[in-house]
């Protein structure tokens, strides 16, 4: 790393764990070490190989952890990983310290259980973050081919993004959108998380939104359930569009009787007035795009190509 | 059966399936055998046996056959089977035609995904029904020892409960409750299919209520974000106690590290200031107790000996 020239214009990027337990401190090395020569200026926080049960530390530790980046506020907060952590915390956090942070310049990221943190720094605060990569799931893995371990799109779209230079995301949606145009605030994440907050002091309010959803292992009728939730709740209903990412890791069940995802999503089609479009290469995949939740985009479909546009953030 | 004399007298049951398909009609057999050696006069409904991908007929099949049933007016109106299907008639059922099969002396009873359905119920009319055995989950089983496949207590509680005649529930909890009294409206069911309702018309908004929850397949962490959820929704405090049946069929996961259903309680207790009671023996377990949902009953705890209690319902 000292080899290296311009460190000082290299943006900060801090690793901290606000939620599920690291269980090998070297998958976060090689996390830290990737993130390096991909130019970042990395930091790894003091607690954030903590462990406590299955969190990475108590949930004071974790708390401490989240203010104390916070306050530091590094070009990039990324947590390490996601499983379960946040929900114990949402009553705690000090919603002001990180809006601070993001107004200095900070971008939260992440996805999974990050979804609880950016959907409610966007209820409390108003303020963007970005779901994207995981520390270690996406940087700190062993197998696979590129930088991360994984493929090159998820890192080059993260470099893009952070710097501050990526504008849209586009992808390959199914035939039916043509022509659609839409524009409102872009916000959503992990389905399971997300339903988690409704009711709560920390669910978004968002009306004339874009809504993007992801969920793996959970089988498509739980799926459908979730949605039908937001369905009744009219939660889908005051969106502009519904966009879908990745749903998979379930497992099928001879009850089925083809009832797939496939069928889950006509049947919300047949009941929900909105448009929902699939195709959004995000979720517990390798290939995933990094987007600001709580920005104004606008979504545009032309045949079956969909792009996701938003301003610059400079 | 038609040798059984006083055959007028039985009470009528009638097993419907407004959820999950019934894949082996000798169970609904069976069930309906068996619930008429118990003393009911069993009718099966038209559609109860009919398939929809996983669904017991689609959803205008299930819709009327729900309707059919409230209108018929049976003593008793028992599901077949849970699994999922419910949620997507939610906003379709007829209310009032429910409430007037209960003015008319209708028990609604299940569990599982019956919670929608009862929940709703209470949350639209205030009416109260069931929560107890599944149709062939309870009585159409060829393993286990009783009559229902499984234990006695699970049908002399279910007779019992049907006649008007139980008039309590006791079960062991765990020490440290001594001496509390509580009296409230009693609801609950599956935490997976009641937190489905939050923020939906269907939710029931009871205050000063006893809620009861159980669930099957679900990590205690997951457990743990649906029950915070509640809690920051301010749904637990506003209750009396809360009482926990079975939580069984997850699996333990290395990441766990001492976090179990014992720390997640442990964990809820300390956030939460209402009483967190375990031990009811209700659940996707065999031997579950039957229990009027909707309907003001006495939590009383001596040492460790709990009885939830209500008035004679004739």
């Amino acid at each position: 790393m000292m080899t290296e020239p311009a460190s000082a214009a290299r943006p900060t990027l801090t690793l901290y764990s606000p939620s599920g337990v690291v269980m090998r401190a070297p998958d976060l090395r090689r996390a830290a070490t990737r993130l390096e020569r991909l130019g970042f200026a990395v930091t790894v926080d003091a607690s954030a190989t903590a462990k406590f049960q299955r969190f990475a530390g108590d949930d004071d530790t974790r708390l401490a952890a989240l203010h104390r980046v916070a306050d530091a506020a590094p070009s990039i907060a990324l947590a390490t990983r996601g499983g379960y952590g946040l929900t114990r915390l949402l009553d705690r956090i000090e919603w002001d310290r990180l809006a601070a942070a993001v107004d200095r310049g900070t971008r939260w990221v992440g996805y999974s259980d990050q979804t609880a943190l950016q959907l409610a720094l966007l209820a409390h605060t108003g303020r963007s973050s970005w779901h994207g990569p995981l520390g270690i799931e996406d940087f700190g893995r062993t197998d696979g081919d590129g930088p991360g371990g994984l493929d090159d799109l998820t890192p080059d779209c993260f470099i893009e993004a952070m710097s501050g230079e990526l504008e849209a995301v586009g992808f390959r949606t199914e035939a039916g959108f043509d022509g659609l145009e839409a524009e409102g605030v872009l916000w959503g994440g992990n389905l399971t998380v997300l339903c988690s907050l409704l009711g709560t002091p920390h669910w978004p309010r968002i009306e004339g939104g874009i809504l993007f959803v992801e969920d793996i292992n959970e089988h498509p009728y739980r799926v459908e359930r979730m949605l039908l939730q937001l369905h009744q709740a009219g939660v889908l209903a005051a969106q502009k569009a519904v966009v879908l990412g990745d749903f998979g890791g379930w497992r099928k069940s001879p009850l089925d009787r083809g009832y797939t995802l496939r069928t889950m999503v006509a049947h919300l089609r047949s009941v929900c007035p909105v448009p929902v479009l699939t195709g959004l290469p995000f979720g517990h995949v390798p290939t995933k795009v990094t987007l600001p939740v709580g920005r104004v985009v606008d979504l545009v479909v032309q045949r079956r190509d969909a792009l996701l546009a938003w301003a610059d953030d400079h």
